[in-house]
């Protein structure tokens, strides 16, 4: 049984024909060459889909994102029916970890040839009870943009999720300098955005908030399905322009990303914050029972 | 003779021991891993260098940039011996070509290995004629950050040279369908930049300016060595702190860097600038005659 699944897609773009969608290769052999502009300038995009029991997760929402991550950034559309052949196929792969995640890679390709290069990477996923139960330390860090970026200046890719991540991993490298597990990013004029590879919930009494993907964040594909499950559970849900003062007011907090899950947060900036164990627990089991 | 050289090396951070620093390889031929951080996060840092008729162009600058920006990402120590070697036997393989260059870049490595990857590609240069005599047309591209974000963000990597480009050349594609050929980045509060892979020179009367790297910006080599010949043609050099009034008041604008050189502003935002043909051609002489 492989530990770590590997298929490179043959043609990711849509438009092109190919013998066969994908084709499965020896993770620890090389895949890539030297010019592919993912591996030279961060010039591609990712997502990164949680994957139970074999069965990927939330295969549409991540799809829909992946293919408007390529857009912001001019890349080829992406061919939907090959992705999804190849994530559905890795996953499958994974059938007997009862958790796992696939990553997919799409960049602009080996720089002069016009020819995007895919790939999506299946692996069992880490232990991550510790941060689900006993919560995660995060600190706030200043993403130095102001909360329109997005919108006024589209060429610097706020809301596109790319391989251009360095920030992102040196934000957490800060997160863990500080004796932390994580970072909360905030706008350079004062408004909360969300974590470095997570989204941001947070519960006040019979609501539940997440800032605005209008401040160039991603939209947040667990955030969503958080969403869902608070409204089953009788509960408001809004997405809004927050400010750090929205932490202090809130009765429990979480970060979410698609592997993690629920993450709830037990202290921001060194000072504690009681953490809701049972919904965070429920919240969990109902996000690691997807089956879509 | 080939076209494009390939070297990878066997040990690219300091302190460990490798038979040959580096290997030859075919540059068509698959050479990365798709777990290496280099490709799924542009976690990684790059130089490109000149090469005149196969000698590689202000190696000691290059090379102590490349140390300072993996320092900046917390990389290990590069192994300036091994790099070196690579980059002279790469730059030797170019020496039929009047023009080449050669991009050194250095990422973190397969996840999980705690083995940095390194390489070093060579190819000649294409025709830069045109952008060296007839000039470029720029246009003035806010960069979202603040002029100090460097200082008090460090984990926005500003002033390091990492893998993570998709802005720069997002904004080279927003310049080009503005009609233009490049880009000059202000920071939101209204100081000049750069170029998104390149320096700016401005002169007026007997004097050459470039904005400071206070304001997180690289240091530029091209921009060094301009520096270096102004002040053997009695010019004097000074980096300042400067705003867009700065351009307006400039009799000559360039934008440098080390494979184009010294490349004129003939407009900024569709607004003609003079050019001057002869300071400018006895520049690009003297970058191009450079063999250390």
């Amino acid at each position: 049984m492989p530990e770590t699944v590997l298929a490179v897609l043959t043609a990711p773009d849509a438009g092109r024909e190919a013998p066969e969608p994908f084709r499965f290769v020896d993770p620890d052999t090389a895949v890539l060459q030297v010019r592919d502009l993912g591996a030279t300038r961060g010039d591609g995009v990712f997502e990164t889909m949680g994957v139970g029991s074999g069965r990927a997760q939330a295969v549409d929402a991540h799809l829909a994102r992946l293919a408007r991550s390529a857009a912001m950034l001019e890349l080829p559309e992406p061919d939907e029916a090959a992705w999804r052949a190849a994530t559905i196929a890795v996953a499958e792969r994974l059938a007997h970890h009862a958790e796992g995640f696939v990553k997919l890679v799409y960049t602009r390709g080996v720089e002069g040839t016009g020819r995007p290069t895919g790939w999506v990477l299946g692996s069992p996923s880490p232990d991550h009870t510790a941060a689900r139960t006993a919560g995660i330390d995060v600190v706030v860090l200043d993403r130095g943009l102001p909360h329109d970026s997005a919108g006024e200046l589209p060429w610097l890719l706020q809301g596109a999720k790319t391989l251009s991540y360095a920030v992102n991993m040196a934000a957490i490298r800060e997160a863990k300098r500080r004796g932390a597990d994580d970072a909360l990013f905030v706008s350079s004029d004062g408004f909360l955005l969300e974590g470095p590879t997570s989204s941001l919930l947070l519960q006040r009494g019979d609501r539940l908030l997440t800032p605005s993907t209008s401040l160039g964040i991603l939209a947040g594909t667990t955030q969503a399905e958080a969403f869902r499950f608070g409204r089953a559970q009788g509960l408001t849900t809004s997405y809004e322009v927050l400010t750090p003062d929205a932490l202090a007011d809130a009765d429990a907090l979480w970060l979410l990303s698609s592997v993690r899950n629920a993450a709830p947060i037990k202290a921001i900036d060194g000072v504690a914050r009681s953490i809701d164990a049972e919904f965070t627990s429920r919240l969990n089991a109902h996000l690691l029972a997807r089956r879509d």
